[in-house]
């Protein structure tokens, strides 16, 4: 099995609902959005997946989110912008362009500190 | 499925028992703990586990470890105190208190220095 | 089930062929190779497998490829030197001498910067 791993960092404002303390207040952080695809055969340029377009993919939605407030970003204006909440919207607006590729699944990580991350993984059938 | 994350660290001496040559004599690390959490689904507040209650468990076991020698620890001074058996020590610790709580699967990493760690991941049931 | 993790690094020189803009271009990168192997029992000297004699194996290695290009490395020459086929080619140098130890899989990562890597992860029967 391979697997291909690209990251980009975003810089946003989010609050938590509900029994989370400071989290509750306005703050934010440096994101840092891991995403990995994995499948079993490299094609015959040697590659799983092009680094370099998957990296403008991420690119491109770490920059939707950038210096925004995820509470007001359709899609997650509706839920608690916890990080596995963040991690489930960009795995479902990644997830299309990465069907039938031959890939298997997909991984996000959402970085909220050095110190902690929330994921969601699953497969791209 | 998801995952949560958090990490600590804490600075300990040990020494291990057998043939691992400059490592039999007292040495000390700047550990660092990873912890991650996996399960299916995400309860109504938007998390599969609270990051920050994860990260106060993590914190403490790292606190209990702190400035130790980890040879005198109990329920280590009986083992050779490698990576793998800190990461078995630390597994047993947190496991009782993530039972029940919706979770399938634990994972402990223990890294001795940027470059070599060692884990232990096992299912919570 | 436990895992062993070791990392060292090359510096390379590489230049794909095919359809990936500048990558055609001679350069090259600071590589990181990370390295996990994976098993269900310790034994009795508390190792899945001695993390001193893996970074031997992974130093070797990573020596092997140091100030070189890639592309006229034996065994890579004849390939496009995409990092899933240095995952590849340090996968099947590896495999081995860890073959018949007690270990389950291998999982070997080439990061070409801190933002991208490719891998290659699979059993050692």
């Amino acid at each position: 099995m391979f697997e291909v791993y690209v990251a980009a960092k975003f810089e946003a404002a989010h609050r938590l609902v509900g029994d989370f303390g400071p989290a509750t207040r306005m703050h934010g952080h440096t994101y840092r959005m891991e995403v990995i695809v994995r499948g079993q055969h490299l094609g015959d340029d040697g590659t799983l997946y092009d680094i370099g377009d998957l990296g403008l993919a991420v690119n491109d939605l770490a920059g939707s989110l950038d210096y925004r407030d995820l509470n007001e970003v359709s899609g997650l204006a509706s839920v608690n912008t916890t990080a596995e909440a963040v991690a489930d919207y960009c795995w479902e607006r990644l997830a299309p362009s990465l069907r039938d590729r031959g890939l298997d699944s997909l991984v996000v990580r959402i970085w909220e500190s050095r110190d902690a991350y929330a994921a969601r993984e699953d497969g791209l059938d």
